[in-house]
Protein backbone atom coordinates (compact mmCIF):
# COMPACT_ATOMS: atom_id res chain seq x y z
CA UNK A 1 0.00 0.00 0.00
CA UNK A 2 0.79 3.53 -0.27
CA UNK A 3 1.43 4.85 2.75
CA UNK A 4 1.98 8.51 3.86
CA UNK A 5 3.48 9.14 7.56
CA UNK A 6 3.60 12.62 9.30
CA UNK A 7 6.19 13.30 11.14
CA UNK A 8 10.02 12.85 11.50
CA UNK A 9 10.95 12.18 14.55
CA UNK A 10 11.75 8.38 16.49
CA UNK A 11 8.25 7.63 15.63
CA UNK A 12 7.59 8.87 12.75
CA UNK A 13 11.32 6.99 11.14
CA UNK A 14 10.95 4.00 12.63
CA UNK A 15 7.36 3.37 11.31
CA UNK A 16 8.23 4.67 8.00
CA UNK A 17 11.63 2.41 8.20
CA UNK A 18 9.73 -0.55 8.81
CA UNK A 19 6.65 0.00 6.22
CA UNK A 20 9.41 0.58 3.74
CA UNK A 21 10.99 -2.57 4.93
CA UNK A 22 7.67 -4.93 4.80
CA UNK A 23 7.08 -3.75 1.15
CA UNK A 24 4.83 -0.86 1.53
CA UNK A 25 5.71 2.59 -0.90
CA UNK A 26 6.44 4.52 1.97
CA UNK A 27 6.48 8.55 1.92
CA UNK A 28 7.54 10.67 5.37
CA UNK A 29 6.02 14.55 5.39
CA UNK A 30 7.64 17.11 7.20
CA UNK A 31 6.74 20.90 7.15
CA UNK A 32 9.46 21.68 4.89
CA UNK A 33 11.93 19.71 3.38
CA UNK A 34 14.81 21.46 2.81
CA UNK A 35 15.11 23.01 6.35
CA UNK A 36 14.22 19.47 7.91
CA UNK A 37 17.33 18.09 6.11
CA UNK A 38 19.46 21.07 7.45
CA UNK A 39 18.66 19.98 10.75
CA UNK A 40 21.74 19.30 12.78
CA UNK A 41 20.05 17.17 16.07
CA UNK A 42 20.61 13.90 16.17
CA UNK A 43 17.66 11.96 17.09
CA UNK A 44 17.92 10.25 21.05
CA UNK A 45 17.09 6.65 19.60
CA UNK A 46 21.19 6.85 17.90
CA UNK A 47 19.43 7.27 14.12
CA UNK A 48 21.16 10.28 14.01
CA UNK A 49 20.00 14.01 11.99
CA UNK A 50 17.35 13.30 9.74
CA UNK A 51 19.48 13.67 6.59
CA UNK A 52 21.54 10.91 7.80
CA UNK A 53 18.83 8.94 8.38
CA UNK A 54 17.27 9.88 5.25
CA UNK A 55 20.57 8.82 3.17
CA UNK A 56 20.26 5.16 5.18
CA UNK A 57 16.71 5.02 4.02
CA UNK A 58 16.62 5.81 0.37
CA UNK A 59 13.22 4.03 -0.15
CA UNK A 60 11.04 6.40 2.13
CA UNK A 61 11.15 10.01 0.39
CA UNK A 62 11.09 12.94 2.29
CA UNK A 63 8.19 15.23 1.58
CA UNK A 64 5.81 17.46 2.68
CA UNK A 65 3.06 17.14 4.90
CA UNK A 66 0.28 17.60 1.84
CA UNK A 67 3.03 15.80 -0.23
CA UNK A 68 2.69 13.05 1.97
CA UNK A 69 -1.07 12.98 2.53
CA UNK A 70 -1.63 12.74 -1.29
CA UNK A 71 0.16 10.27 -1.63
CA UNK A 72 -0.84 7.89 1.18
CA UNK A 73 -4.16 5.79 0.82
CA UNK A 74 -3.12 5.28 4.63
CA UNK A 75 -2.03 8.51 6.86
CA UNK A 76 -0.07 8.09 10.18
CA UNK A 77 -0.42 10.61 12.19
CA UNK A 78 3.42 10.67 14.28
CA UNK A 79 3.78 14.44 14.45
CA UNK A 80 3.98 15.65 18.30
CA UNK A 81 0.72 15.76 20.01
CA UNK A 82 1.12 19.39 20.37
CA UNK A 83 1.19 19.69 16.75
CA UNK A 84 -0.47 17.45 15.47
CA UNK A 85 -3.43 19.41 14.81
CA UNK A 86 -1.87 21.84 12.77
CA UNK A 87 0.18 19.41 10.82
CA UNK A 88 -3.11 17.88 9.29
CA UNK A 89 -4.68 21.43 8.44
CA UNK A 90 -1.27 21.94 6.29
CA UNK A 91 -1.49 18.23 4.91
CA UNK A 92 -4.56 19.50 3.97
CA UNK A 93 -8.41 18.64 4.37
CA UNK A 94 -9.31 17.56 0.79
CA UNK A 95 -6.03 14.75 1.22
CA UNK A 96 -7.53 12.86 4.01
CA UNK A 97 -10.97 12.72 2.75
CA UNK A 98 -12.42 9.09 3.22
CA UNK A 99 -8.43 7.91 4.13
CA UNK A 100 -7.59 6.02 6.82
CA UNK A 101 -5.68 8.01 9.65
CA UNK A 102 -3.73 6.10 11.85
CA UNK A 103 -3.37 8.58 14.90
CA UNK A 104 -0.17 7.18 16.89
CA UNK A 105 0.53 10.34 19.17
CA UNK A 106 0.24 11.90 22.45
CA UNK A 107 -0.82 15.32 23.35
CA UNK A 108 1.99 15.65 25.79
CA UNK A 109 2.33 19.50 27.26
CA UNK A 110 5.99 19.54 28.66
CA UNK A 111 5.43 23.20 29.77
CA UNK A 112 5.12 22.58 33.58
CA UNK A 113 8.44 20.42 33.27
CA UNK A 114 8.93 17.12 33.36
CA UNK A 115 7.18 14.47 33.58
CA UNK A 116 4.50 15.90 31.07
CA UNK A 117 0.97 16.38 31.50
CA UNK A 118 -1.82 16.03 28.99
CA UNK A 119 -2.52 18.74 26.90
CA UNK A 120 -6.37 17.57 27.01
CA UNK A 121 -7.86 14.37 28.56
CA UNK A 122 -10.92 12.89 30.41
CA UNK A 123 -13.61 14.65 28.90
CA UNK A 124 -11.98 14.45 25.31
CA UNK A 125 -8.31 13.38 23.36
CA UNK A 126 -6.01 13.98 21.00
CA UNK A 127 -7.61 11.53 18.58
CA UNK A 128 -11.19 12.50 19.12
CA UNK A 129 -10.03 16.03 18.24
CA UNK A 130 -9.22 14.91 14.87
CA UNK A 131 -11.86 13.08 14.27
CA UNK A 132 -13.82 16.08 15.03
CA UNK A 133 -12.05 18.22 12.86
CA UNK A 134 -11.58 15.97 10.29
CA UNK A 135 -14.96 14.26 9.96
CA UNK A 136 -14.56 12.44 6.17
CA UNK A 137 -11.33 10.94 7.81
CA UNK A 138 -11.70 7.51 8.96
CA UNK A 139 -9.58 8.07 12.39
CA UNK A 140 -7.98 4.86 14.18
CA UNK A 141 -5.74 5.36 17.26
CA UNK A 142 -3.41 2.74 17.95
CA UNK A 143 0.59 2.31 19.01
CA UNK A 144 0.61 5.42 21.04
CA UNK A 145 0.60 3.09 24.26
CA UNK A 146 4.33 1.83 23.93
CA UNK A 147 7.92 3.78 22.66
CA UNK A 148 8.68 3.54 18.71
CA UNK A 149 11.20 0.31 19.15
CA UNK A 150 7.96 -1.55 20.69
CA UNK A 151 5.42 -0.32 18.15
CA UNK A 152 7.30 -2.06 15.09
CA UNK A 153 8.77 -5.11 17.14
CA UNK A 154 6.47 -6.55 19.94
CA UNK A 155 8.18 -9.87 19.17
CA UNK A 156 11.70 -8.53 21.26
CA UNK A 157 9.97 -8.05 24.49
CA UNK A 158 8.23 -11.38 26.02
CA UNK A 159 8.14 -13.22 23.16
CA UNK A 160 5.62 -10.22 21.79
CA UNK A 161 3.15 -11.56 24.63
CA UNK A 162 1.38 -8.17 25.55
CA UNK A 163 -0.96 -5.71 24.26
CA UNK A 164 -1.69 -3.48 21.57
CA UNK A 165 -5.03 -1.40 21.45
CA UNK A 166 -7.36 0.42 18.82
CA UNK A 167 -9.90 2.60 18.58
CA UNK A 168 -11.76 4.24 16.30
CA UNK A 169 -15.38 4.72 14.37
CA UNK A 170 -15.09 2.95 11.20
CA UNK A 171 -15.01 -0.97 11.93
CA UNK A 172 -13.60 -1.73 8.46
CA UNK A 173 -10.54 1.21 9.09
CA UNK A 174 -9.66 -0.94 12.26
CA UNK A 175 -9.88 -4.03 10.95
CA UNK A 176 -7.43 -2.99 7.82
CA UNK A 177 -4.91 -1.05 10.47
CA UNK A 178 -5.38 -4.52 12.95
CA UNK A 179 -4.55 -7.18 9.80
CA UNK A 180 -2.09 -5.34 7.55
CA UNK A 181 -0.40 -3.39 9.76
CA UNK A 182 -0.10 -3.95 12.93
CA UNK A 183 -0.42 -8.17 12.54
CA UNK A 184 0.70 -9.60 9.46
CA UNK A 185 3.24 -6.01 9.40
CA UNK A 186 4.77 -5.40 12.72
CA UNK A 187 3.89 -8.89 13.81
CA UNK A 188 1.41 -7.98 17.34
CA UNK A 189 -0.58 -10.91 18.47
CA UNK A 190 -2.74 -9.69 21.07
CA UNK A 191 -4.77 -6.82 19.50
CA UNK A 192 -8.15 -5.35 21.60
CA UNK A 193 -10.39 -3.30 20.09
CA UNK A 194 -11.98 -1.01 22.43
CA UNK A 195 -15.03 0.54 20.69
CA UNK A 196 -15.36 3.89 19.14
CA UNK A 197 -13.04 6.95 19.45
CA UNK A 198 -14.17 7.98 22.60
CA UNK A 199 -12.07 5.17 23.73
CA UNK A 200 -8.72 6.94 22.88
CA UNK A 201 -9.04 8.60 25.70
CA UNK A 202 -8.02 5.71 27.93
CA UNK A 203 -5.63 5.18 26.07
CA UNK A 204 -3.84 8.42 25.85
CA UNK A 205 -4.60 9.10 29.64
CA UNK A 206 -2.18 5.73 30.37
CA UNK A 207 0.39 7.59 29.54
CA UNK A 208 1.58 9.36 32.78
CA UNK A 209 1.48 5.35 33.86
CA UNK A 210 3.59 4.74 31.48
CA UNK A 211 6.17 7.74 31.92
CA UNK A 212 6.24 6.21 35.65
CA UNK A 213 7.05 3.38 34.95
CA UNK A 214 9.50 4.33 32.66
CA UNK A 215 10.74 6.43 35.48
CA UNK A 216 10.96 3.50 38.11
CA UNK A 217 11.89 0.86 35.80
CA UNK A 218 15.25 2.20 34.97
CA UNK A 219 15.70 -0.29 31.92
CA UNK A 220 14.53 2.91 29.21
CA UNK A 221 11.12 2.70 27.03
CA UNK A 222 11.32 -1.19 26.13
CA UNK A 223 8.08 -2.10 28.16
CA UNK A 224 4.32 -3.00 27.73
CA UNK A 225 1.67 -4.13 29.21
CA UNK A 226 -0.22 -7.24 28.94
CA UNK A 227 -4.05 -7.24 29.46
CA UNK A 228 -4.52 -11.08 31.87
CA UNK A 229 -7.62 -12.32 32.09
CA UNK B 1 -2.19 -4.81 63.11
CA UNK B 2 -5.21 -3.68 64.04
CA UNK B 3 -7.30 -2.16 60.78
CA UNK B 4 -10.01 0.53 60.15
CA UNK B 5 -11.26 0.41 56.89
CA UNK B 6 -13.37 3.30 55.55
CA UNK B 7 -16.34 2.63 53.25
CA UNK B 8 -18.98 -0.22 53.11
CA UNK B 9 -19.26 -0.47 49.37
CA UNK B 10 -17.99 -3.91 47.88
CA UNK B 11 -14.02 -2.69 47.78
CA UNK B 12 -14.91 -1.97 51.74
CA UNK B 13 -16.81 -5.47 52.23
CA UNK B 14 -14.23 -6.91 50.27
CA UNK B 15 -11.24 -5.62 52.04
CA UNK B 16 -12.19 -5.70 55.10
CA UNK B 17 -13.40 -9.28 54.79
CA UNK B 18 -10.13 -10.39 53.63
CA UNK B 19 -8.45 -8.73 56.40
CA UNK B 20 -10.04 -10.22 58.51
CA UNK B 21 -9.71 -13.87 57.43
CA UNK B 22 -6.28 -13.50 57.30
CA UNK B 23 -6.21 -12.22 60.94
CA UNK B 24 -6.31 -8.82 61.45
CA UNK B 25 -8.30 -7.18 63.66
CA UNK B 26 -10.25 -5.12 61.18
CA UNK B 27 -13.49 -2.48 61.44
CA UNK B 28 -15.74 -0.94 59.21
CA UNK B 29 -16.68 2.10 59.22
CA UNK B 30 -19.24 4.33 57.61
CA UNK B 31 -21.15 7.83 57.82
CA UNK B 32 -23.67 6.78 60.14
CA UNK B 33 -23.76 2.59 61.40
CA UNK B 34 -27.53 3.01 61.94
CA UNK B 35 -28.57 4.25 58.74
CA UNK B 36 -25.84 1.94 56.71
CA UNK B 37 -27.38 -1.03 58.35
CA UNK B 38 -30.90 -0.06 57.60
CA UNK B 39 -29.92 0.38 53.88
CA UNK B 40 -31.74 -2.35 51.73
CA UNK B 41 -29.68 -1.86 48.44
CA UNK B 42 -28.20 -5.49 47.87
CA UNK B 43 -24.39 -5.06 46.44
CA UNK B 44 -24.13 -5.83 42.78
CA UNK B 45 -21.04 -8.35 43.71
CA UNK B 46 -24.21 -10.45 45.31
CA UNK B 47 -23.00 -9.90 48.55
CA UNK B 48 -26.41 -8.32 49.54
CA UNK B 49 -27.14 -5.46 52.01
CA UNK B 50 -24.91 -4.42 54.47
CA UNK B 51 -26.72 -5.80 57.28
CA UNK B 52 -26.82 -9.37 55.47
CA UNK B 53 -23.07 -8.97 55.09
CA UNK B 54 -22.35 -7.87 58.30
CA UNK B 55 -24.09 -11.20 59.73
CA UNK B 56 -21.98 -13.13 57.73
CA UNK B 57 -19.10 -11.35 58.90
CA UNK B 58 -19.44 -11.06 63.06
CA UNK B 59 -15.68 -10.67 63.27
CA UNK B 60 -15.17 -7.10 61.58
CA UNK B 61 -17.40 -4.87 63.55
CA UNK B 62 -19.16 -2.09 61.94
CA UNK B 63 -18.64 1.49 63.43
CA UNK B 64 -18.22 5.26 62.32
CA UNK B 65 -15.30 6.62 60.21
CA UNK B 66 -14.43 8.18 63.36
CA UNK B 67 -14.23 4.89 65.60
CA UNK B 68 -12.81 2.73 62.57
CA UNK B 69 -9.87 5.86 62.26
CA UNK B 70 -9.38 5.85 66.14
CA UNK B 71 -8.78 1.64 66.48
CA UNK B 72 -6.62 0.94 63.11
CA UNK B 73 -3.23 1.69 63.00
CA UNK B 74 -3.85 0.90 59.53
CA UNK B 75 -6.41 3.22 57.43
CA UNK B 76 -7.90 1.92 54.48
CA UNK B 77 -9.60 4.70 52.53
CA UNK B 78 -12.06 2.67 50.40
CA UNK B 79 -15.07 5.48 50.23
CA UNK B 80 -15.93 6.69 47.07
CA UNK B 81 -13.67 9.08 45.43
CA UNK B 82 -16.50 12.19 45.30
CA UNK B 83 -16.65 11.35 49.30
CA UNK B 84 -13.23 10.52 50.12
CA UNK B 85 -12.02 13.48 51.47
CA UNK B 86 -15.23 14.46 53.13
CA UNK B 87 -14.72 10.97 55.04
CA UNK B 88 -11.14 11.50 55.94
CA UNK B 89 -12.42 15.19 57.68
CA UNK B 90 -14.93 13.25 59.44
CA UNK B 91 -12.43 10.63 60.22
CA UNK B 92 -10.49 13.57 61.99
CA UNK B 93 -7.23 14.84 60.54
CA UNK B 94 -5.82 13.78 64.58
CA UNK B 95 -6.81 10.16 63.80
CA UNK B 96 -4.57 10.14 60.58
CA UNK B 97 -1.98 11.37 62.51
CA UNK B 98 1.20 8.99 61.63
CA UNK B 99 -0.89 6.28 60.31
CA UNK B 100 -0.13 4.70 56.96
CA UNK B 101 -3.37 5.47 54.87
CA UNK B 102 -3.90 2.94 52.14
CA UNK B 103 -5.95 4.98 49.50
CA UNK B 104 -7.72 2.60 47.05
CA UNK B 105 -10.26 5.00 45.49
CA UNK B 106 -10.74 6.59 42.32
CA UNK B 107 -12.45 9.93 42.25
CA UNK B 108 -15.02 8.80 39.37
CA UNK B 109 -17.48 11.57 38.40
CA UNK B 110 -20.66 9.62 37.25
CA UNK B 111 -22.63 13.36 36.78
CA UNK B 112 -21.85 13.39 32.92
CA UNK B 113 -23.14 9.29 32.46
CA UNK B 114 -21.08 6.63 31.55
CA UNK B 115 -18.32 5.74 31.13
CA UNK B 116 -17.76 8.39 34.42
CA UNK B 117 -14.79 10.75 33.63
CA UNK B 118 -12.37 11.67 36.87
CA UNK B 119 -13.23 14.49 39.10
CA UNK B 120 -9.34 15.57 38.81
CA UNK B 121 -6.37 14.19 37.01
CA UNK B 122 -3.56 15.64 34.98
CA UNK B 123 -2.02 18.12 37.11
CA UNK B 124 -3.39 16.50 40.63
CA UNK B 125 -4.91 12.86 41.88
CA UNK B 126 -7.14 11.70 44.30
CA UNK B 127 -4.43 11.01 46.44
CA UNK B 128 -2.15 14.22 46.26
CA UNK B 129 -5.14 15.97 47.43
CA UNK B 130 -5.56 13.59 50.44
CA UNK B 131 -2.35 13.80 51.03
CA UNK B 132 -2.14 17.77 50.76
CA UNK B 133 -5.28 17.67 53.26
CA UNK B 134 -3.98 15.35 55.94
CA UNK B 135 -0.36 16.11 55.57
CA UNK B 136 0.72 13.77 58.63
CA UNK B 137 -0.71 10.61 56.89
CA UNK B 138 1.36 8.37 55.46
CA UNK B 139 -0.73 8.23 52.37
CA UNK B 140 0.07 4.89 49.98
CA UNK B 141 -1.88 4.56 46.74
CA UNK B 142 -2.75 1.31 45.50
CA UNK B 143 -5.08 -1.32 44.70
CA UNK B 144 -7.17 1.42 42.73
CA UNK B 145 -6.54 -0.23 39.67
CA UNK B 146 -8.29 -3.24 39.69
CA UNK B 147 -11.46 -4.56 40.69
CA UNK B 148 -12.60 -5.70 44.23
CA UNK B 149 -12.77 -9.38 43.26
CA UNK B 150 -8.59 -9.14 41.83
CA UNK B 151 -7.50 -6.59 44.63
CA UNK B 152 -7.92 -10.08 47.61
CA UNK B 153 -7.07 -12.83 44.81
CA UNK B 154 -4.99 -11.92 42.33
CA UNK B 155 -3.83 -15.77 41.95
CA UNK B 156 -7.65 -15.70 40.57
CA UNK B 157 -6.19 -14.41 36.93
CA UNK B 158 -3.34 -16.18 35.47
CA UNK B 159 -1.42 -17.62 38.40
CA UNK B 160 -1.02 -13.78 39.92
CA UNK B 161 1.20 -13.22 37.06
CA UNK B 162 -0.07 -9.59 36.67
CA UNK B 163 1.20 -5.76 38.14
CA UNK B 164 -0.03 -4.08 41.19
CA UNK B 165 1.54 -0.85 41.79
CA UNK B 166 2.43 1.18 44.86
CA UNK B 167 2.79 4.90 45.23
CA UNK B 168 3.80 7.52 48.02
CA UNK B 169 6.08 10.03 49.64
CA UNK B 170 6.47 8.01 52.58
CA UNK B 171 9.49 4.86 52.00
CA UNK B 172 8.71 2.66 55.23
CA UNK B 173 4.79 3.02 54.71
CA UNK B 174 5.19 1.75 51.27
CA UNK B 175 7.60 -1.01 52.37
CA UNK B 176 4.59 -2.07 54.69
CA UNK B 177 2.14 -1.47 52.44
CA UNK B 178 3.62 -3.96 49.72
CA UNK B 179 5.05 -6.53 52.36
CA UNK B 180 2.53 -7.05 54.98
CA UNK B 181 -0.90 -6.44 53.29
CA UNK B 182 -0.08 -7.06 49.20
CA UNK B 183 2.69 -9.81 49.15
CA UNK B 184 1.99 -11.84 52.43
CA UNK B 185 -2.01 -10.93 53.02
CA UNK B 186 -3.10 -10.91 49.64
CA UNK B 187 -0.65 -12.57 47.71
CA UNK B 188 0.57 -10.18 44.88
CA UNK B 189 3.65 -11.37 42.84
CA UNK B 190 4.16 -8.48 41.01
CA UNK B 191 4.47 -4.93 42.98
CA UNK B 192 6.10 -1.92 41.56
CA UNK B 193 6.63 0.95 43.56
CA UNK B 194 6.57 4.03 41.31
CA UNK B 195 7.54 6.79 43.35
CA UNK B 196 6.21 9.57 45.27
CA UNK B 197 2.73 10.46 45.81
CA UNK B 198 2.55 12.01 42.06
CA UNK B 199 2.73 8.85 40.81
CA UNK B 200 -0.46 8.03 41.83
CA UNK B 201 -1.35 10.58 39.19
CA UNK B 202 -1.06 7.98 36.66
CA UNK B 203 -2.38 5.14 38.42
CA UNK B 204 -6.04 6.73 38.53
CA UNK B 205 -5.64 8.09 34.91
CA UNK B 206 -5.33 4.61 34.07
CA UNK B 207 -9.08 4.14 35.04
CA UNK B 208 -10.66 5.24 31.77
CA UNK B 209 -8.30 2.43 29.70
CA UNK B 210 -9.56 -0.30 32.89
CA UNK B 211 -13.46 1.23 31.72
CA UNK B 212 -12.97 0.71 28.29
CA UNK B 213 -11.40 -2.33 28.69
CA UNK B 214 -14.35 -3.81 30.87
CA UNK B 215 -16.42 -2.92 28.86
CA UNK B 216 -15.32 -4.13 25.36
CA UNK B 217 -14.01 -7.58 26.82
CA UNK B 218 -17.35 -8.52 28.24
CA UNK B 219 -16.29 -10.85 31.09
CA UNK B 220 -16.58 -8.69 33.55
CA UNK B 221 -13.78 -6.86 35.90
CA UNK B 222 -11.87 -9.65 36.57
CA UNK B 223 -8.38 -8.95 34.66
CA UNK B 224 -5.62 -6.32 34.94
CA UNK B 225 -2.32 -6.04 33.59
CA UNK B 226 0.83 -7.21 33.70
CA UNK B 227 3.80 -5.25 32.83
CA UNK B 228 6.42 -7.13 30.59
CA UNK B 229 9.96 -6.56 29.99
Amino acid sequence: MRIGVLGTGMVGRALSGKLAELGHDTRMGTRDVASALAGTEAARDGSGTLAQWAERHPQVQLVTFQEAAVYGEIIVNATAGAASLEALRMAGEENLHGKVLIDVSNPLDFSRGMPPTLAMCNTTSLAEEIQGAFPEARVVKSLNTVSAAVMTAPEALAGGGHTMFVAGNDQEAKVLVEKAILRDGFGWKDVKDLGDIRAARGMEMYLPLWLSLMMAGGAGPMFNIAVVT
